[in-house]
């Protein structure tokens, strides 16, 4: 079934979901991510056919998610790299993954959670205002900021 | 194109993109997050067809993200509620949100964000360890509980 496009919605839920475009493809943006840069290296990691890899990599960089840039080796060949846009999908990540961890490895008796490193502390996902004060979901009210031009807020 | 099921995958990521199954059904989770409960409310929300409505409200029940409660009405109707589990999303919602209203309004001279309607402040996710301390993403480490019986932690 074609799914009806939410490019143009007014929810920024839903043009998320659109821009992203299939689930696995938040895949391929986890595995760049952790260091994976190569065309190879994401068809190892997800095992999908390439000609899907290659389409749902394509349209990531259509979308500016990914920028090809040139290996680092010298070798000449291109490199999938997350832009700015893309490296902030990582808040999505990790609210997937703290609440898969939670919740999805119950019945093997097990719950997964995220550590700092330096502290050995769990971690976990809270809204905070500019000024650091926590929040919760639920009473959030949207604002609209509309911009002249680039890089100016009004 | 049949999906690879990644019910039993080891990432928590890949778990969790397909118990929620459709990227669709996280709008029926953001409408229930908003106060709807019923059927009518999400068909009429989310224009889909009434049998692919259906069936991905089903399996959502099936996996715990709803429940099916009697209406507070006395009508007899039964009507959908998140469970705990299903609350537990809003996290992911509000990371897309944030990041679709960030990156995807920008055509339109538009970013959306969210604003607590207390201070007047807006919000942004972080991730916090349990005493408080702010860190990113990236260098976080997972760890396994295991646990012996319900509620038991070791």
């Amino acid at each position: 079934m074609k799914r009806k496009s939410l490019e143009h919605a007014a929810c920024p839920i839903a043009r998320s979901l659109d821009e992203i475009g299939e689930w696995w493809s938040l895949l391929i943006v986890r595995d760049a991510a952790l260091g994976k840069r190569r065309f190879g290296e994401f068809h190892k990691s997800l095992g999908l056919a390439k000609n899907v890899l290659a389409a749902r990599l394509k349209k990531m960089v259509d979308r500016g998610i990914f920028e090809m840039v040139p290996a680092a080796d010298g070798s000449g060949r291109q490199e999938y790299q997350l832009t700015a846009k893309g490296n902030e999908l990582r808040m999505v990540l990790v609210a997937l993954r703290l609440w898969g961890g939670r919740w999805l490895f119950a019945k093997e008796g097990r719950t997964l959670t995220l550590v700092d490193p330096a502290s050995g502390e769990e971690v976990a996902l809270q809204l905070r205002t500019e000024t650091g004060r926590r929040v919760t979901p639920g009473g959030l009210v949207p604002r609209v900021r509309r911009r002249a031009r680039a890089g100016i807020r009004s």
